[in-house]
């Protein structure tokens, strides 16, 4: 196995939440060692833990440690005091699913153990959000395998934004075939898009790749046309936000650009992400709503004076949607699907 | 007329050449009054006066102000004096086609002149290098009649990198037929790709078009597909660097992408330029040689700290080649020149 990096763990005494601060990151490799629920509230709100698995897995140690500390004997007070922490670290990123839905499942557990003391409930918590990080592995370590089917060895490989050991527990899932690869010596060739504005590519992506020893070669986004034409690119690997019934896929902005680039070229283009990704009740992509943010991100950001007029007007959305038609094949934890998607999606349910 | 600025003129004594600094844009507009032959040579070395036709206009008043200041009334002793300084000027930017160019016509007026006074060589040059400037301005003038009558009140367009004002003398050539619609109150909607890696979009394309009162919204460049699919552009205009005689169009990174996705979403692709950038000695795209610039533009640039981790692989092309199947037309002062762009081209030049 590769050498990899825990982005979110807890420590052996079960007392510290330990995070890779990937605010950082590519220039500083730092660990934040969390023990106050302030300490986790920011650490999320910062986004030095981001990825929304990684979020989740973050909020269930989080909210542990949090329990842990609260100190009586009594249900009631109990649930009470976890009830009101759980407001607070699920308010640190209002409109992060992973993070409700890890704390729901926490919540869930402290319910399901109510007839326990609470010490045990204490110990049922600790074991649920281990639970959840080892199920996150599974997941992608299964959404890799699956993946590293389609790929052949020495393949170029093309991904964009971030979708690697940064966002999850461990392998990724964009990232999880190629990393799935890199064990079994297949020697992929990969590019990374910079990913504007946030710069998710040359930040995290190249970085984590470069760290195990894939290679790697990061490129600005407008490049990767002329890198496909090159014939340097076998497939694209991309990650997802969210998943219409009929395979229209919301992610990264500048995905749908590197989907109709991808067939021009005539390169299958995949989308890689966990079934719980798969939103069955949207039935097509017009339905999922685009955050818009900030133009500041697009003209000042890292740099040390603005990049564009004082007030200029800027468009900047945070994702766009892939037609399905673009889409080659999804895969998650249980397989892969394959065009007609509204068929093929809705038996990796049954 | 627009209110517009000189990127590139001489002071009303002819004894300073006048360059709007382009490496402070956007924050700051600041005029260089030049006197010296290494001032000149600075100003195009460090890339404050840019874009092929204005390099050629500031070289043309350069060699003129260098050999105003020649004292000898010997022709011979003249002509070395001004090879000389011709010689070190070539030097600013050894790539540049058309320095080379303006400096030549310049060398060539000295000796149609041979046989007149110094002083009147010099009204020669003086003579020249302003009908260098004129000329440029009138061929982007026409370029931007013939481009607009392409376009109708009230379209949306979007460009790639800088072909304006600032890049030329007066109307560029891409962003003529938006600056000839603004005389005229088409009341375009203009999207500017900041054009990663060197942000010429950013920084100097919504630059002029807010200072000329254009409508412009800035987006990265991997923002394009998501405006289009969004209905908001009817019509593409990109520069060119380079036109092969079959239509094949180099041009700053990133414009194939944009002219494949414009395909796709069945919008208008439109390359414009004088019709020396036509060069009908390279027969297709693959003939033309692309130039690899160094990985710091990209992870380092204006960053205060680097973008990517220290000694990441980096793929940094300057141009690339846009298939003619992807261009509807080619606009040049000539005229629009449609597919089969090997016939048509060849009929521009009859």
């Amino acid at each position: 196995m590769l050498d990899f990096i825990n982005t979110v763990t807890i420590d052996d005494e079960n007392s510290e939440l330990i995070i890779l601060d990937q605010t950082l990151l590519p220039n500083q490799t730092k660990f934040l060692h969390l023990k106050t629920k302030k300490e986790f509230w920011d650490a999320i709100y910062k986004l030095q833990v981001r990825g929304a698995p990684a979020i989740g897995i973050a909020a269930a140690f989080g909210i542990y440690l949090c329990a842990k500390n609260v100190d009586t004997e009594d249900y009631q007070a109990f649930y009470d005091a976890f009830m009101e922490d759980k407001a607070y670290l699920a308010s640190s990123r209002p409109t992060a699913v992973n993070l409700f839905w890890a704390l729901d499942r926490m919540e869930k557990c402290v319910i399901d153990n109510k007839d326990k003391s609470v010490a045990d409930i204490k110990k049922a918590l600790l074991h649920e959000s281990e639970k959840i990080l080892d199920e996150d592995i599974r997941t992608c370590e299964q959404i890799g395998e699956n993946g590293l089917s389609l790929l052949k060895p020495n393949m170029g490989l093309l991904t964009h934004c971030n979708a690697g050991t940064l966002a999850t527990g461990r392998y990724g899932t964009a990232l999880s075939p190629i990393y799935r690869g890199q064990e079994k010596g297949y020697n992929f060739k990969v590019f990374a898009d910079e990913t504007r504005p946030l710069l998710q590519g040359a930040r995290l992506t190249s970085w984590e790749l470069n760290k195990f020893g894939v290679d790697v070669t990061l490129i600005c986004d407008n490049m990767a046309s002329i890198v496909m034409k090159n014939g340097w690119v076998d497939a694209v690997l991309v990650g997802c936000d969210r998943v219409a019934s009929n395979g229209d896929t919301a992610n990264k902005i500048g995905t749908s650009g590197v989907a109709i680039l991808a067939r021009e070229y005539g390169i299958p283009f995949y989308v890689l992400g966990p079934l719980s990704t798969i939103d069955m009740a949207t039935p097509t992509g017009k339905e999922i709503k685009i955050e818009e943010r900030p133009g500041e991100e697009i003209y000042k950001m890292w740099y040390e004076r603005p990049m564009a007029p004082e007030g200029i007007k800027t468009y900047n959305p945070a994702f766009d949607v892939t037609d399905a038609k673009y889409i080659t094949a999804i895969i998650t934890e249980k397989g892969i699907a394959y065009p007609p998607f509204s068929e093929s999606l809705k038996k990796m349910f049954e």
